[in-house]
């Protein structure tokens, strides 16, 4: 099987093909949306390239020009933006030519955003190597963090194709699909699109996503994400339920400190946590019990360990940029798939980590 | 009198002012165009803020943020930039704060680059302080250089509002005053507008800018560059015809060295040339000689001094990123106001040369 969508924006439309073994024509696809193009640039995720690279360059004529990018969030700088800009001009980079990631979402924020400003703009393809760049692929988000926080700096711009082989997901850790499921839940929870179910009915394990359902899982979360990038591109409201899960989630992750937990577990916590304050503030009718189940069932932590101080997470929620005009302001559920921006007294809140908080 | 025109792009429309004493009233017109602005930040180039910094911060309520931004083109940096980015962030930039540029090409280029990255993009307001700037600060194009060449990193970026308060022009140096003078020139050679016919009733001195007249002279030139980018906003067509004179004039600013020819200096010579070209390859009946007149009545060097070695000039044009596929692409006029973009070969650009050239 393949899929495949396209997306709407200010600039006209892209598509997304998920198909396996698309890794094999990837020059092939670029050629296709970019038909007058000179150079094409390969900005390579050195994990990823050491699984995938040759079999991508297998689908080229004349090699591309590759660049690798060192794995870790730390790759989401100023330095390694002049670096690549650099070598990209180096190498005689001009305005018909492609800069094409290869990679998860770090290497796709970096190259996009490169992308953006070369020349200020060349075409720019996503080639996604991780679970959870079916999230950061797909709505125009490119970018690098700042001492001063993640991703402060950046650009809105679309790909003009995101390539997406599946086959490629197979040498991924668990962990980093882990991080990836955590999306994938979020999307179910927000929207009425019928994934939640779908999940239940064909994904009660990691190792139930074979071709076929592999396929068809990012296509439906994909479409999730679309169906609000496309509503509103450039964040001035719905692209805000997006946040569903990670005003707990980055404070989770922030307190744990690096290589404690990742995005997506503290995301899950954070998405139990705000199904808990559903309840408690709009007594919603949500299915707290389903998602931890499925949580559970794909490896993930569903419970806050007793070690984590409240106080101080409820400081960083409200140093959280969500945060305006110091109220908490939380994205909840109304019902399943109906999210909406709720402010939240901090006394509830509290009382919702208590709920996610581990008994012993 | 006051003058105001509208220009539209693909994100909406912003306003040009030009009022003598504008510079009274900035914070006023920036909230005009940013109601909901939280912080206001202003980017200002160090000798610009010298003159005129305490005018404009006597039109705010309670003071912005000042950053200065040091004279002269190594502004346009990488380092710069990121300085600018941590001073703005490090001072509690967010969603909607606004970044002003209080100077010439160089502030505006910069700034308005930070503005576009910041967070992804907050509003941004031109302030220009150079003639020069009247070019710059329309049509949404911000940047840095790199070592590879200049302009070579940036976005295309609208600015919120231009507001011009020609007063404070009157602080700019000579050479600066030329530079920009050669870019309402151009404007008055690639449009229909009647403005050639305007400057030789009514500028045929320097002097004769006063109040009313150098008002009228920037809304006329800004307008022939306001019709052009409005019709091709992403520089694919009609925007090409703004490098009128630009290629021998690159060549001969870059040869010339730093310090040697200014931008406009170097660009007026260039459009001399071009004019030749344009009666060799096509024929047409060009304005040369009142142009030259005109040129010199305004303190600009009409020809090229024997010094310069013209294999070499020839060598950097053939380099120039107008020069696609080893073609020499010039911008000629088929007549006054009829700018196109014609292959020319290299023995004729060799004679125009010649026809520039001083005779002693
Ligand atoms: N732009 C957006 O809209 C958006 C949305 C969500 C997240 N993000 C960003 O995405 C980033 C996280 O993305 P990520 O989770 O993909 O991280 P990542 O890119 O760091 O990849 C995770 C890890 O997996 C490795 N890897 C990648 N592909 C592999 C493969 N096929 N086999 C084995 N290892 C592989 C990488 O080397 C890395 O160590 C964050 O920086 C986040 O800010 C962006
Ligand atoms: N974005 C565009 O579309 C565009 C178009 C043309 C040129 N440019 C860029 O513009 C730059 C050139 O602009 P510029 O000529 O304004 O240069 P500039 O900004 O360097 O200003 C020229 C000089 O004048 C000084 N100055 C500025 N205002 C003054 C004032 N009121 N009184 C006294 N001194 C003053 C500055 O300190 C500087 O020394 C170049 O970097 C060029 O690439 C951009």
């Amino acid at each position: 099987m393949s899929k495949r969508l396209d997306i709407n924006n200010s600039g006209g439309t892209y598509p997304v093909l998920i198909e396996h073994g698309l890794r094999f024509r990837i020059e092939e696809e670029i050629r296709r949306v970019c038909p007058d193009a000179t150079t094409i640039f390969l900005l390579a995720d050195e994990k990823a390239a050491a699984h995938h690279l040759d079999d991508v360059m297998s689908s080229f004529s004349a090699a591309p020009h590759v660049i690798l990018i060192p794995q870790g969030e730390s790759s989401k700088s100023f330095d390694e933006l002049e670096r690549v800009l650099t070598e990209l001009l180096e190498h005689g980079a001009d305005r018909k030519s492609v800069v094409a990631a290869l990679g998860g979402g770090v290497t796709g924020d970096l190259a996009g955003f490169a992308a953006a400003v070369l020349l200020r703009g060349v075409s720019f393809v996503q080639i996604p190597t991780t679970l959870l760049a079916h999230d950061s692929s797909v709505g125009g988000k490119t970018g690098i963090n700042h001492q001063a926080g993640k991703n402060l700096i950046g650009s809105f711009y679309a790909p003009n194709a995101v390539l997406y082989d599946p086959a490629m997901l197979a040498t991924l850790p668990e962990r980093e699909w882990r991080s990836g499921f955590a999306e994938v839940i979020k999307h179910s929870l927000i929207s009425r699109a019928g994934l939640l179910e779908w999940l239940y009915a064909h994904v009660q394990d990691p190792s139930d996503l074979q071709e076929d359902a592999l396929e068809e899982l990012l296509y439906r979360s994909i479409q999730v994400k679309a169906d609000i990038v496309q509503e509103d591109e450039f964040e001035a409201g719905v692209r805000a339920y997006l946040n569903f899960g990670h005003t707990l989630g980055h404070a989770v992750e922030a307190e744990a400190g690096y290589g404690g937990w990742t995005h997506g577990e503290a995301v899950a916590l954070g998405m139990l946590a705000a199904m808990h304050l559903s309840r408690m503030k709009l007594e919603a009718d949500v299915p707290l019990e389903k998602v931890e189940q499925l949580l559970k069932s794909h490896g993930f932590q569903t419970s806050l360990p007793r070690s984590f101080n409240h106080e101080k997470l409820l400081k960083r929620m409200m140093h959280d940029k969500k945060t305006e005009g110091g109220n908490l302001r939380f994205v909840l559920l109304k019902e399943l798939g109906e999210p909406e921006l709720v402010p939240v007294d901090p006394e509830m809140v509290e009382r919702a980590m208590k709920e996610v908080t581990a008994d012993d």
